[in-house]
């Protein structure tokens, strides 16, 4: 029954370690899953699930079979390459060819344990390229954990909200920020994590050509390649392809993760593709704290990488060669499989408008509505994100407050995930519930 | 034929990239194994190799079958827990009190991507913890990849090689260090890698007093935990246990990987096992740089295994805590396992010296013999070990110059792992033929 009894909520709230609800906005994302999981408990009451942005389909079976057969093999006990193993770096050359339409050859794919380490190795390489250069720009609303990295290694952050700034406003933005000499780097998802946004090519042109100009590295994260459902897409090797800053500069990299796109989040794969330009490019920096000839590729693998964990885990290494090889091939159609998140982002949507609440993010470039994929915004009045939470906590609906993500707007990030078919009619429930209390 | 045919292998290591072979002793170890490949196959002749530290045996086929397990039954889609899941935490508590006499409760023991991730999440936070503690005191000679780890983060590294101050006379060498106030932590690997010395109970009393004195964190390295077999453990519950500094100190970490111990090392498993007064400790400084209370296992998780990989391989985790179950419950025996190392480096040992080489690190605290094990050390007259590597090449042998490991003496660190039963009468020949060039 919703909503749910305040004061079980609230005591369940208390004896996780929170003073009451009212402080779930505050609490991470980690510690929210954790509340909410003991709340269920408490009450009984399952809750619709949307804010943790967890793959809600099975992993690639043929990733788990190449992991299988590689332990088989001997693999175990043998030391990952940590360039990677040969197989990898082909099969990753070759996807990024067929889904990005990018030449990037064998020796610039790299693994590593997740995206996140890629970014926490990237990050690490920006804060030491370059003595003057002190910040990473971030294009918000953004993945927070990317800006807590930045934290860790001690380097500054510079950010902007891209809502502000779509089109042609993009590179008079962009250069306020390139112009004080202070970016070694930017970074941003396309699509957009949380917003779904995407950056256009005329965009990406934009970041590319400054990029070049003002000498400032390019981090793209891939994370939701090809998630762009609007497009008909992910037919290996013809166009359309996924948008990328790879074309209009040499200094990027592309981070692209097996979490999304073969529902492989729990196994820590990802590869990085650097544009074979950088690669070889030498910074005296990188020379003289290495005591090597400062190439940028040797530096991030050899020293950031085999310091981070000597390479990533050798199955999980002929999983991914194995999973792009198919989806080069054809055999797994990653992109038609992922389409499963724009038909529930789309219903969850649509029960959302119909219950009083509204996009946040609805816009995307030249005005058209934001697609439906993994993650969408949504807000309600003029509530924040912390208000909304505190709320929805009594009516069975977990999510994320906005504020955590550089978001200038307020509301809440869904993951549409995890939802299953028997939720949409309760979620509805729920929301008419919960407008019904709050709606006047 | 041997030696190799000059010319042959001199060009080789021109076409690698190095001027000529005697460029090989500043090789990375990475450059060198490459560069060791190329020559067989220019030459047609198998190295005995001992210069890679990876295991000989084959991966726990129990740690295979759980990964298998974990995979089928849905894991690969999900993120791993950070704090990892609830059977590797309880059994990996059970592991190190069976195996080294602790007691560390569930909640201290967490998942790293191997020790590498462990020692870079601890080197970070040391840099953190304290802003008057600038530097990571290490035991040499060391693994020397820890140190690069300390040049990555940008934490001064200082050190002292321990064979000078065996016994009490290491309380004096210690103090020295710690009174300057600039010791944040120290780390060490027991049994040490390269040398394979000891630390003794009462070395190990002298270095935890000191620590909880002068509040200097230990980070304790068992990769090759009971794997000095000169004395019976390995039962489980049952002494003689692991020694540990965790007897005389709060003030500590231990980092355990399955590399070793269960050859487990292509798959980056390894546990921090932490105490438990230290995990609850607040430190000023990080509460203020990551705007929390500062707890010490609460940052090493959330933040800073947060963001180097989102956590470790879900599979891998499986399959540790199946692998610490059955060592506690006796039916993987890895002291027993792993003692196939102890019977090579003592075959190899008796070959170089009959052969005119001498054991570099011979003599171990109280004058005891060093014991047999994983690496050793060798040399050859006053011959530098850049001098033995630049020579050992044309004689079909590799390892690494122990210079790289911080060492003061001269020589070689050679490990037993990799030789196979038909290899040690062809070393045998190899090395006389080698003696009978230089020995005059």
């Amino acid at each position: 029954m919703f909503p749910l009894n305040k004061q079980l909520v609230d005591q369940t709230c208390c004896d996780f370690g929170l003073r009451n609800a009212h402080e779930l906005g505050a609490a991470s994302i980690r510690q929210l899953v954790g509340v909410v999981k003991d709340i269920e408990r408490a009450t009984g009451e399952e809750f619709v699930h949307m804010e943790l942005g967890e793959p809600g389909l099975p992993a690639e079976t043929i990733g788990i079979a190449a992991e299988h057969e590689a332990l088989l093999q001997g693999y175990g006990s043998k030391y990952p390459i940590i360039t990677g193993i040969p197989e990898l770096k082909h099969w990753g050359s070759e996807f990024v060819r067929a889904f990005v339409g990018l030449d990037i050859p064998d020796n610039c794919i790299v693994p590593t344990v997740g995206s996140m380490q890629a970014a926490f190795a990237l990050n690490t390489l920006l804060a030491q390229i370059d003595d003057k250069r002190d910040t990473v720009l971030f294009i918000d609303p953004c993945f927070p954990v990317q800006k807590q990295q930045c934290k860790v290694i001690g380097i500054r952050v510079d950010c902007f909200d891209v809502a502000d700034f779509r089109g042609d406003a993009l590179e008079a933005e962009l250069e306020r920020h390139f112009k004080t000499g202070r970016i070694a780097g930017m970074l941003f998802s396309n699509p957009n994590n949380p917003s779904w946004m995407c950056l256009t090519e005329r965009e990406l042109e934009i970041i590319g050509r400054l990029a070049t100009k003002y000498n400032v590295m390019v981090i793209e994260d891939l994370a939701y390649l090809n998630m762009d459902f609007r497009e008909k897409r992910g037919v290996p090797y013809e166009e359309p392809y996924q948008p990328s800053v790879g074309r209009y500069t040499h200094n990027c990299v592309h981070m692209i993760s097996a979490s999304k796109m073969f529902s492989y989040a729990g196994q820590r794969g990802a590869i990085i593709a650097m544009n074979p330009y950088l690669a070889q490019r030498c910074y005296p920096s990188l020379a003289e704290r290495y005591g090597n000839d400062g190439q940028f590729l040797r530096n991030f693998v050899y020293i950031i990488l085999y310091s981070l964990s000597s390479g990533v885990t050798h199955s999980v290494q002929f999983a991914m060669a194995a999973m792009f090889r198919a989806a080069c091939q054809g055999k797994i159609n990653f992109v038609q499989n992922t389409r499963e998140y724009e038909r529930r982002a789309h219903r969850i949507k649509e029960i959302m408008v119909r219950n009083g609440f509204h996009i946040v993010y609805d816009k995307d470039a030249d005005d058209r509505p934001v697609g439906d994929g993994f993650f969408f915004t949504f807000g309600y009045k003029d509530w924040t994100g912390e208000q909304m939470l505190n709320k929805l906590i009594y009516y069975g609906v977990s999510a994320i407050a906005l504020g955590s993500t550089g978001a200038k707007r307020e509301g809440m990030r869904g993951c549409a995930s995890a939802i299953r078919e028997d939720q949409y009619e309760e979620l509805d429930k729920r929301l008419a519930k919960f407008n019904e209390d709050f709606g006047k």
